[in-house]
């Protein structure tokens, strides 16, 4: 088989066999196929695209170019959740939790983010003592004692999706959906997920921009999901505006741990639930959505959902205590109230701007060697559609610096108030599987 | 200006600007933009296709990233003219003499070819002691006093063509219009041409198999002469059978003399004269195509076209007695009748096929390093449209081994014959300009 053929029958719009994606993904990763093959090949996919069986045969064998976790001493269905990423989202770190605490095991494996704030691991970290580093034997008879573990990325998982994903970097040649969804699908499967529940978001702040797209996304990736055997079921929510009120690392943890106490954002909590009985379902802990929800709104009522958070903190060395008293997490120097210099409405909160102004901050990391100021971070006291005052606080900047005021000009500018009340956005557009 | 950048302007179906496509060209030849960034831009290209503006700033900024040849110390203008290649394509030694003959300045830079048979240069030296190492000043004298010479290729011209074109071949990026036609254009202006005429064929011994290909790709070419300043004209001719009889170097030179004697076959000759009518005009040597054959036939008539050749072949070291005398001409050992096994009529002849059966007798090379043998080839008896008897010959091979076996059953499974007399092909489609 030569590449150049391969490459020649994607472009002219024929269906690849199983043999020929393997062959591509095998050469790529041991290096016998060259990057211009590989990055001309990418683009012709890009306007060629995959069918579904094409696209599972893509996950299935960059899954297969690495190491895989293998999480069958844990009991019961391993259900992972992503999200593909927005400003303000919280979720992994109220659905861990919460699913656990109705029954589904979650062993879940994090690393550190690139974004405006840091990852699950580095809002963790905002705890003291919180730590990742436990063996995996440990981790799987916390996952089977508690329901719940998080440990660090350790072995080498999906090496074909990460050279390609260096090589799509700098092709033009991220925004290829068979592209995004066979890497999404096939880090998730290399790391034991048994069942898959994608957070798929749109709007301003997301990496799909239209409802449409990210529909297409979302119906790539379930798609997948069937071809390869991994029950996989997709919610497209909303990004227009950042999710719940906080924006940074230790804001976030406390905005979870209010909203496992039943008194978070009703955007937040509302995702949660969604996205959390597609968990259970898929889990097999719930048999449909009332049921799930109905479970769901138990634990957190009982304070099950919540204790179960603390016992995991403590299990891997946190202090459980920052579930009753969130004052004792890290803390900037400065909260500085910006007030709204015009009477109206919120009309528009350009969501990826206004995660720009958290990073400006030190919330988040535009390289991997950047560090993280785990304390500050925006917390916004409008939403969409609310209304507001000249003179009224729209949002509070915490910050370990006494200057804000880029910080201060990036939400004036972003954050945009008319005359007329908007209509709210749609939080769900969609649930597919 | 980033690369990735350029690559999705065009991805996304923009045309870029003279500065994006200079930069590519620079920074490809100059090794700061890397082969996988290159290659992704021309898969992007073969998709989203160049106007014809971008295609003459492709063309110039691949001329410009080389040497270029001056033949400003030449008088008149200097016509130079290109065939996208076929199977027994004699006109190169035919026009050359024929046009320098009725004045126009034949200033030609040959290089050895791969393929069915040798390129120019290797017909030329089947002549004894003819050779091309002449001084670049002894090249514009000589085409000063006879209007004829031929030079070896020098210099390092368009090496970003050669980059791109080496790359090309590896990514199936190769039949893609744009790219096609200012690689071809550039060569040509490199070479010092003011105006070009281009032989487009068209058929399956050509590398445009359909009418519509071969129509756009003379469309684009004499775009870019317009946009670059180069009078360019395209005549779309027929490869669908083999031009002439003879395919082979030494048996094309014959032929070529022949032509020039003016007993030639019709359909070599009638294309020398179409060809050679646009290059007369372009010369400004002739006022239309009807005052252009007067003066080609009168060249043809009066020997003055062949007694140039002559001149020429003794100028390079020649033997100039081959024209009066073509058994000088190196011979091949055996000659041996292929007849046919049937009655009917010759309904087609795959000039592709049968030139592969030229070149398994050794006259032409599949790599640069191949030995060409120049006497051996094949010599054909009957055209499209011809009846044929069986156990009549239908080709005669010139080998130097005397078993044909392979190249024998090539030529009677690709030369077709049926009870049914075809029409036959038309051997100019269209004069483009």
């Amino acid at each position: 088989m030569r590449m150049v053929d391969v490459i020649q029958k994607k472009r002219d719009g024929e269906t690849l066999s199983e043999e020929e994606i393997r062959f591509f993904i095998n050469g790529y990763t041991d290096g016998t196929i060259s990057d211009y093959q590989a990055s001309a090949f990418l683009m012709a996919i890009y306007f060629s695209d995959m069918n579904a069986e094409e696209q599972g045969y893509l996950t299935m064998a960059m899954v297969n170019s690495g190491d895989q976790i293998d999480l069958s001493a844990i009991e019961g269905i391993k259900v992972d959740k992503h999200s593909t990423g927005g400003v303000g989202d919280t979720t992994t770190l109220i659905l861990a939790p919460l699913v656990a605490a109705c029954g589904v095991p979650v062993a879940k494996m994090s690393g550190r983010g690139l974004g405006h704030t840091g990852g699950t691991l580095d809002k963790l970290e905002a705890i003291e003592g919180f730590h990742i580093e436990i063996s995996e034997s440990e981790f799987v008879k916390q996952v089977n004692d508690l329901k719940l573990a998080v440990i660090g990325q350790s072995g080498n998982l999906t090496p074909a999706d990460k050279k390609l994903y260096a090589l799509r970097d700098v092709t033009a040649t991220v925004d290829s959906i068979p592209l995004i969804a066979s890497s999404i699908m096939s880090k998730k499967i290399a790391a034991g997920a048994d069942a898959i529940v994608l957070d798929v978001k749109t709007g301003d702040g997301a990496f799909m921009k239209t409802t449409e797209d990210a529909e297409a996304l979302a119906q790539s990736m379930v798609a997948i999901g069937k071809e390869v055997g991994r029950n996989t079921m997709a919610v497209i929510s909303d990004m227009s505006q950042p999710l719940g009120y906080a924006i940074g690392n230790a804001l976030e943890v406390k905005e979870a741990i209010d909203t496992l106490n039943g008194n978070g954002p009703e955007d937040l909590t509302e995702l949660c639930l969604v996205l959390g009985s597609e968990m259970l379902i898929a889990g097999e802990k719930a048999k449909d959505t009332k049921d799930a929800r109905k479970q769901l709104n138990a634990v957190i009522k009982d304070g099950s959902a919540l204790e179960l958070f603390a016992k995991f903190l403590e299990a891997q060395g946190g202090n459980p205590e920052i579930v009753k008293n969130p004052e004792l997490l890290p803390k900037a120097a400065y909260q500085i109230e910006v007030k709204s210099t015009t009477t109206g409405f919120i009309t528009k909160m350009e969501a990826d701007e206004i995660g720009v102004a958290a990073m400006l901050l030190g919330a988040g990391r535009a390289t991997k060697e950047d560090d993280i100021d785990l304390a500050v971070g925006i917390v916004l006291k409008k939403k969409i559609g609310d209304a507001v005052k000249s003179g009224e606080t729209i949002a509070v900047v915490h910050s370990n610096t006494e200057n804000i005021l880029q910080t201060e000009r990036l939400l004036l500018k972003h954050i945009h108030i008319s005359q007329h009340a908007p209509k709210r956005p749609k939080l769900i557009y969609k649930v597919m599987k």
